[in-house]
């Protein structure tokens, strides 16, 4: 009998990728992409390693799924990413087609949501999983910076 | 003395990067990125090659530039592209803090205008330059396309 996931084993995975960020001085954002309920792509941002502004933990995780299904839609894939998209996510997750976005720390300031920024209307967003854990980590990377 | 070339000579070189799109079967969409007047970086939609919804002219053209540059931040350079950049690719430009965005054609519907998200209050938005060019060969693409 197979194993069935839920969304915070998923998103503690998505955590886990944001410790690795964490631990490399990147702002710690991790995000997994999974399909029938498997992870098929990791990833946390690269800003800093990639000197890129556009390495966001979304936009690494949605080219890796995109390589592993050798095909550029993630129809029937879910996002689970550890704090909400910004404009630029938010844009690559509407070409991408996901059907999920699940994330847990609100961001007010840079979220797509404060810029109403529409999802396609097939996409569905939950929020707020695993959110205490997620702005635990931002709280210790910022607070670090600021000492 | 220097030659000082005027928007119309970047865009006619996004345009340059344009047609390459066009003829390897990409939606044709050139950008290039000038700081000091002089061309850092120039780029067009892979999108079909790279398999990857996130490799619009824009994704390619501020990687290319920071990494010329050797940071991420590209205060004072200006991009000109071909087509009014979509959602995801105008947050790429707020992130990059680009001074100024000149695009040809409009698109009036994937365009960040319409979504009404606003850039960076440092930045500056010109558009129209050579635009019927720029149309001319999308529309020549898409025509193809339905054929």
């Amino acid at each position: 009998m197979e194993l069935l996931h839920d969304d915070n084993y998923f998103m503690k995975q998505a955590l886990i990728e944001a410790q690795k960020a964490f631990e490399a001085d990147e702002v710690p954002v991790g995000a997994v992409i999974t399909i029938d309920n498997k992870i098929i792509a990791r990833a946390h941002n690269l800003t800093q390693r990639l000197n890129d502004v556009t390495a966001h933990a979304e936009m690494q995780v949605i080219t890796s799924a995109a390589n592993y299904l050798n095909g550029k839609y993630l129809s029937g894939c879910t996002l689970y990413v550890t704090l909400e998209p910004c404009v630029m996510c938010i844009g690559a997750i509407y070409w991408a087609r996901l059907s999920r976005i699940v994330f847990a720390a609100g961001d007010p300031k840079r979220g797509f949501q404060r810029a109403h920024i529409n999802l396609h209307p097939k996409s569905t967003v939950s929020s707020g999983i695993m959110e205490s854990e997620a702005v635990k980590l931002l709280n210790k990377f910022f607070d670090g910076k600021r000492k």
